[in-house]
């Protein structure tokens, strides 16, 4: 699967990728008014709300991106309606050509990490038929369990052809309680970072990039230069771009010296940008055409960072 | 709510909670079928027998212990169905007077984490109600992030009287790997239950224990017993007894010397009984005495160990 992130990567000219984070206070009148009508001020009508949005997105963006990445916690917030809009969004970008990444950060050991590789990756044989419970094509995973709460995922990514980014340096403020501590002379992110070499030498893409790649917050430059060395195979999934802080300049050292090995997120810096006052001449009404240009800016920004 | 969980503990005599954590192999041939009836080989039919079978073994030991820990990844693998067997699940349990512990090892930062506390533990107002999405009382959640990833959930327990469990020294094989590691002489997991202890002096309980507990496996006696000592108010939730080798005997070390601070839980040896070859004679229509025996079985050697 990281074959074709590569493609879409080099198709539309931009390492990015779109965090569908809907949150009620992003939405505009507009759109919640519609899903209310259908179904009531009910987690039913949030929920709608939550995919009509993610819909006028999509489509404003899907021809400049390779990929989305949906926040399953802010469905899961919703209860069953907001995981219903959550597989809906998924179908949907699919069905526009876009890679999803399941921002799911699931882990847990043996039988049970399957269940979550199964739930998001894979697909489950029942009455004959093979069903995809989410279908995503990438998921975020949580290492703190070690290698027995990872390698059923990597299992199920070999089978399924599908990938994961492990969590290695977080891009909040407290990420370094724990991860930054040094163990024998090398931070803790640091040993995750080589482990997911070690994950990835067992799945392998023809592209020569592995479908484990890794986790590395935008606001932390210094630790993804060290990390883009411990880890030349693993894509890096960058956050922390624009809202959190991260700027052009910072994303540098992500990269490779073939211009590829990253992909950058940005969130509310691109379904919320109606809100902010650089693109408030789009107006509510005209939320995705700021959307869809804050995707161009950041394009702009990250190329001329790296020269191209 | 550590609170309650301390007087069903002393109500039962049973320090004890059941992994509600179904998987199609342990389920008897009669409740697929007639979950299969009602709605043919899908997934919904799948997440129907999964809901019979809970229903069955929470009808049985209902009278026998505090509370149930469903593990959502099981019911996540079934997609949007499964899930909604997850929440039938926690409210009828919820009817049957048990404590419900989501297994659900969350762990985001910031806005995300809020999303994951309020989906589990909180409520979304929307339409002038307060809405419970799934309506735990207690969550596991992973430390991985720090501080940023927590707090959020620490708040939410405030908020809604609810609790959480940290995982800090996991029971499988593999959590030696980065749990163990030495950091200024002492292990990782030694750390992260310094922060559990830290983090639950904001959120302690009338009972003396606080809302954030810890997760240590019964397969590491002895790691156990160093961090009962480092969170003395923290409750921990001890997985890996039975099925994963723990034993009775193993899991003293964990309890404080009032005789509590620690609920063990069993999944498999427990909803699985009837596979076994100890309780066979019962036979698989009656698989949830078999379950009920093998509570009262755990009670008995866990009571044995304690001296009770």
């Amino acid at each position: 699967m990281i074959g074709k992130l590569i493609e879409g990567i080099k198709r539309t000219g931009a390492p990015i990728v779109v965090g569908l984070d809907p949150q009620m206070k992003f939405i505009p009148a507009s759109v919640k008014k519609e899903a209310y009508d259908k179904y009531g001020e009910t987690l039913e009508g949030a929920a709608e709300s939550f995919f009509l949005f993610n819909k006028a997105i999509v489509d404003a963006v899907c021809d400049l991106v390779p990929a989305v990445k949906p926040q399953v916690a802010m469905y899961e917030a919703l209860g069953i309606p907001g995981l219903q809009a959550f597989k809906r969004t998924v179908d949907y970008c699919h069905e526009k050509g876009l890679l999803v990444i399941g921002d799911v950060k699931r882990g847990d050991i043996g039988s049970t990490s399957l269940a979550y590789a199964t739930a998001h990756l894979g697909s489950v044989e029942i009455g004959g038929k093979k069903v995809e419970p989410f279908g995503e094509d990438f998921a975020t995973v949580n290492p703190y369990l070690g290698s027995d709460g990872v390698k059923p995922f990597v299992d199920v990514c070999r089978e399924n052809n599908k990938g994961i980014f492990v969590l290695v340096k977080t891009s909040n403020p407290s990420s370094g309680e724990f991860q930054d501590r040094e163990i024998d002379g090398k931070p803790l992110y640091e040993l995750v970072g080589e482990k997911v070499r070690e994950w990835g030498e067992d799945a392998m893409d023809e592209s020569g990039y592995s479908e484990v790649g890794a986790v590395v917050g935008a606001t932390y430059p210094e630790m993804g230069a060290k990390l883009r060395k411990v880890m030349p195979k693993s894509f890096i999934l960058v956050p922390g771009y624009g809202a959190q802080g991260g700027t052009g300049k910072d994303l540098v050292p992500f990269f490779n010296e073939d211009g590829l090995g990253a992909i950058v997120n940005s969130s509310r810096g691109i379904i919320a940008a109606w809100q902010k006052e650089r693109y408030a001449s789009f107006g509510e009404a005209a939320f995705a055409d700021a959307s869809r240009q804050a995707v161009l800016d950041m394009k702009k920004d990250i190329g001329e960072a790296l020269g191209k």
